[in-house]
């Protein structure tokens, strides 16, 4: 079974050291967050993951989540994890006071969403939508809804769904044939079937409340018909007690490749009782609130399982010996630790260096959605906001994909040991091969950055982003950067000419943008890291005598970044701009 | 469950059309193999791969090979096609006549290999590791030997297995402990424990031959102590009959991530009875015989998952109905067949531009493999074998690893369909993760090209491949492959300057080398797909008004390949000369 050692060190680096953020420093809420309550938090957090929740990883892709007789049960040890899980509150981390929540930022939850990717990503998925729906619905929810259905969500007793995809609409909502019929109490009844339901029915919670897009019997067809609704499992009495069985059976379970310990539902509703959430035919952007935040838990996901698959592979590579290193002169036979060997040192430091500008941009990217969601000053609260749109997709594709390459990484160092059951990295990598796909898939991502979020009513954000980037590598003082900067002065004059290419694009030829779009994600993702890693730059030179070893490791894990990570900007460049013509006209077979 | 039609178009293509090469054709061997003979075989090789093969892919990652009271249960299904299989004599297509075989070709045998691991690379192994040893045995052991064992064998009834590995060596031979003890008639005891026995037991032969490394009581340590040994299962009376069982036994079988139709053996040898072939202390060199054939298999496997797993994205690209193309003005949510969305139709490209290039890379290197071992000029048999030596790691690990690309992007054309079990989607991607593990790791592959492969006694290979090249670009006659050759040889110019920079490191500077041999790899077999594209491109346009919808097909996915695909050289570049100081010194914790 893999090990797991939160990486305390560089999460409370990034929390303590990376702050000099001043519209995040201007957030009256977190006044109070101190360094000391955080590293309290992620010490508390650590050690729930790697003693309780770990275990959990291996023990729910060997006897996976069950269904029997219309129940759904989770696999051994779920059920006293998840107890103890909500009776330390970790359901409440980054909740509203207002409802039991311990109100935490997402600069301090996004480390723990990372831990518990790491840990087990199967039974975090039980909490992730719970907080997903009620982000939702305390965005767009009644105050009689919020009062009646949140505490017992931020408490952990109740949890909860995002209920989407139908069996002929996935990425393409607009398609979706579940029905809900006003009643004269204004409350709705909602008839279809629901497919790839994370969390849709389990043995966990007391109650399960689904979020779920319909149309209402007047709507238009489209995306432009359908609404949000809230539909318990078990309908709420008005005592906030729990009455009947509402109108939702479990039809299956998919079996999969990973993530056996979730279980993933086809729901049934059959004249279910729903309330509907913010206004009619408004579903799609009330849903969409709480699919942004949730697609970037999907690529802190990635980051999780990279983590831990990279700490294995380079303990590994210290305790397995083959082969002789460049430096071993012996002739009869000695061989060396594999973490001699340069490519396996090459791979580790990839993985390494990745991994560390990923959690650093992750870091600057909840600092900015604290600053969309909180600031006071509506300019810079929009400014924030776009950038986040920008980032979501990004984050969540680059972090997957960078995900499979890892895990993939992580395998091949443990060589035909790798592959067996034994050793649990082959499991990382199936758990993390859901990322690239749930949520919208990576080249829905991609077409959303492209498409969506490069230019918005706001302006051209992508060129504001190009300008705060430059503006930055202007005001580095220490010169001992200036080779980073270099290097990374051409990549943003390369992001630069394709965002003005796939802009030009966008209006003159949208297929050639549609099939460069995964490419262009790829470069503005590793110039966002590279950035990232910028910031850790100026720290690390700057205190760089009050903990050498500590940011000699920063500087060095930098260059590798830099020398060897940033130039795959190119190769995505140059095919990317061969445009679309000779593949729009392709006669497949 | 996936389903399969071998190409059997392109096949024959390569094999009628790819055939002006001058030393192949001269050979003796084969000038009986005609194409209608050709066309015959795999018509016959596609139907027994489609209708009785391929359903035992599915059966054996449902009920996985099992070990039971000391005996190895292959999945249902598989002993009555495996009679099948060897009653319709497919496991003698490629061996000597004089022992039963059918004398074919690898310029056929190849196609063979691809088509089955298509339809289940689980059963395949059974009979791979067979024709392995089968070679060896031709190779090195002496005719008593040869007599006794290789008429079963050809046959199917007996079949074989390579044992290298043990607990402490895999990539490492040197370090292995297996003892063999000479006896005073000639036999050898031999004494140790093998794993990672691919068919190392099983249920579908009579007998099983392992072909087993070990060290003589008296021979040095480390790589030059190793000899070569012959060890049934049962002994064979010397009528040929099958006698007492021998002193092996099965400990245990793996429990793997895929392939788990494939008995992968933990196999304890206590005293069991081995015969020597080939020189004492020789062992490696003539295991490797086998070891090199074995490597190009292990690419074709890749090639061959690739096949089907693009065959399946493509059927279900022009079934599913998702979104629309930006040719759609539709208004009310009619969605269009995804496969006219431009990065859909791009990821299908790339897989085929991809495994097409690689085919025909292959029938060049069964082209040459034949003529290294049957032309009559000793010298053009040499120059050949070092073109087999030079492609062998970048067929192996190229194909593997892009393999893992074609069969995770067709998971991801499926969306959330590809991860669930119903689809058999996952399962390809699960089946190929072994490829570039096994038969030495793909950076194992790596190195042995860059510091084996490049240079060796015979000369530059390298630099004569380069040349090679060069020349048939300078020989292109029709104006319309300018296009193609141009951006080629700017590629060919980046290859020489790599390899010129590798040369050099190899002697300066190891490290700097090893750190760059995969990337290295990468751009000689990108470089090397593309030659072959360039071979089918001159056939193309010159026989264009023959076939034009298969020849226009050929020349768009060629363009593909060209615009999309050759341009990843750029970052291997880049991203491998910044060299290797600043890994070495990086101090992991």
């Amino acid at each position: 079974m893999p090990t797991y050692n939160a990486p305390l060190d560089d999460m409370l680096f990034l929390y303590e050291k990376l702050r000099n953020n001043k519209n995040y420093n201007e957030l009256e809420k977190y006044k109070e967050v101190t360094s000391d309550l955080v590293k309290n938090i992620l010490e508390e957090a650590a050690k729930i993951n790697q003693n309780i929740i770990l275990p959990l990883a291996k023990s729910g892709d060997e006897n996976p989540t069950k269904f029997e007789n219309g129940i759904v049960r989770t696999p051994p040890g779920y059920k006293e994890a998840y107890k103890k899980f909500i009776e330390d509150g970790w359901t409440s981390l980054s909740c509203d006071t207002k409802y039991g929540g311990q109100g935490m930022p997402r600069t301090v939850s996004a480390f723990f969403d990372e831990m518990i990717s790491s840990a087990s990503l199967s039974f975090k998925l039980y909490s992730e939508l719970s907080l997903g729906a009620y982000n939702c619905i305390n965005h767009h929810g009644s105050d009689v809804i919020k009062n009646k259905f949140l505490p017992k969500m931020v408490e952990g007793k109740w949890s909860g769904t995002m209920c989407l995809t139908e069996p002929v609409c996935g990425t393409d909502l607009g398609l979706l044939k579940t029905k809900a019929i006003e009643q004269q109490d204004g409350t709705f009844k909602l008839t279809g079937q629901k497919i790839f339901i994370t969390s849709g029915d389990h043995d966990l919670t007391e109650n399960i409340i689904h979020l779920v897009i319909a149309r209402a019997s007047d709507s238009p067809k489209g995306t432009k018909g359908i609404s949000l609704f809230l539909v318990p499992k078990f309908i709420v009495n008005d005592d906030g007690s729990i009455g009947p069985r509402n109108g939702i059976s479990t039809g299956s379970i998919e079996t999969k490749m990973g993530i056996k310990g979730s279980a993933t539902c086809v729901l049934n509703f059959d004249e279910a009782t729903g309330y509907m959430i913010g206004p009619k035919n408004k579903g799609l952007s009330s849903m969409f609130t709480m699919m942004n935040l949730e697609r970037i838990v999907v690529g802190i996901q990635g980051l999780g399982l990279s983590e831990i698959a990279y700490q294995n592979s380079l303990n590994y590579a210290k305790e397995r010996k083959q082969g002789k290193s460049n430096k071993n002169n012996s002739q009869n036979g000695n061989a060396d630790f594999i973490i001699e060997h340069a490519d396996i040192r090459k791979s580790l430091l990839n993985m390494k260096s990745i991994i560390e500008g990923e959690r650093a941009l992750c870091f600057w990217l909840s600092q900015q959605t604290e600053v969309s969601l909180n600031h006071n000053d509506i300019k810079i609260k929009q400014e924030a906001s776009d950038l986040v749109s920008l980032m979501t997709p990004v984050v969540k594709s680059l972090f997957s994909d960078m995900g499979m390459e890892i895990t993939s990484d992580a395998m091949q160092i443990y060589g035909g040991y790798g592959y067996t059951k034994d050793q649990g990295i082959e499991q990382l990598y199936r758990d993390n091969r859901i990322t690239p796909i749930y949520e919208g898939t990576n080249s829905v991502q991609a077409i959303d950055l492209v498409f969506r979020k490069l230019v918005n009513k706001n302006g051209d954000i992508i060129s504001k982003y190009i300008k705060l980037i430059k503006s930055d590598l202007n005001n580095i003082k220490n010169d001992k950067i200036k080779p980073f900067s270099q290097k990374l002065n051409i990549y943003i004059d390369k992001l630069n000419d394709f965002s003005n290419w796939i802009k030009e694009k966008i209006n003159t030829s949208k297929d050639d943008a549609n099939a460069a779009c995964n490419d262009y994600l790829k470069v503005l993702g590793l110039v966002a890291v590279a950035h990232s890693w910028i910031k850790v730059l100026e720290v690390s030179y700057e205190d760089y005598e009050s903990n050498k070893e500590f940011y000699e490791d920063k500087i060095q894990t930098a260059n590798f970044y830099f020398n060897r990570v940033l130039p795959r900007i190119e190769s995505h460049y140059l095919s990317a701009i061969t445009g679309s013509e000779y593949i729009m006209n392709f006669k497949f077979n």
